[in-house]
């Protein structure tokens, strides 16, 4: 059934801190309240970036577009030390975390951890965004250019992805 | 900060039982764990729906496709009586829950309410999936057919609505 819900946005997931930094990729994440502004994101704990996240209680979440296909694929698919040697992501200090964020990314958005909650068999954080950083060009007027490529993880388990279509869909409120 | 994480996938999520039915438009949701399944949905308290999930403990996420755009903007502009009146989609029973599924979505996916939480303004359920019904030909090998225009939210707040391309992008793992 893992895959009614996709295709879903894909992101990255940026812990931990100095010499102990680790990306993942992620699906399972969503908005939680919007005042404060709170994030809530499923992580399995056997994950290295489920340790660090408890250490640190702060992560950074990085909105990656196709061009970073193969760095996405490296964070969801290969582990340990190897990982971030592999990967060609450029770590910049975050504003109001010590966990870096990522020049590449469209957007980083920073997140303090205000409760960890276990659900089956996944932990799950709720953070609160402390700060972000946005690229003006994806973002101009508070709405994605979706012709940068906004990444979505077509099925689970799968090395797929796909972006969206640049045609806008709308019917204004008065015409409902 | 709101558009950061879009286009974020749309979902309609039906509540109530009998005569007290309601649907809504909701983004925010995400799968929690796999074992068992649990799905997780942030609704403000202040929509109907809230009342009818806190009473029933049970609603069904059913994936709308581009198609069904008018009613997923009625379900996310109207309110009150008027709303389903103005909705063109046919209920139907669901297998598991006495709430109902939505016959022209892709898949219902029928959930019972474990657990309500509050995040800053927001109410965040927490529900088993107990049973779903997909549309074979939408996802066939356990993998979303795109081409039938799985609909995702360009921006919080507007009546803009995008769809994927049908291009897949794939890099082997042994090849990362």
């Amino acid at each position: 059934m893992w895959h009614l819900l996709y295709p879903m946005r894909t992101f990255l997931i940026v812990s931990g801190q100095e010499n102990e930094i680790n990306v993942m990729a992620a699906d399972w994440l969503t908005y939680l309240s919007t005042k404060p502004p709170i994030i809530g994101v499923s992580i399995h704990p056997a994950h290295y970036t489920h340790g660090l996240i408890k250490k640190y209680k702060e992560f950074v979440i990085s909105v990656p577009t196709i061009n970073m296909l193969r760095d996405v694929l490296i964070a969801g698919r290969k582990s340990g030390s190897e990982k971030l040697k592999k990967m060609s992501v450029t770590f910049i200090p975050s504003k109001k975390v010590k966990t870096p964020s990522i020049k590449e990314a469209t957007a980083n958005i920073e997140c303090k951890v205000i409760e960890e909650k276990s659900y089956g068999n996944y932990a799950f954080f709720a953070a609160e965004i402390v700060n972000f950083v946005q690229n003006e060009e994806a973002f101009k007027n508070n709405q994605p250019d979706v012709k940068l490529g906004f990444m979505a993880h077509l099925a689970p388990g799968t090395n797929k992805f796909v972006v969206f279509d640049d045609k806008i869909y709308e019917i204004p409120t008065r015409e409902l």
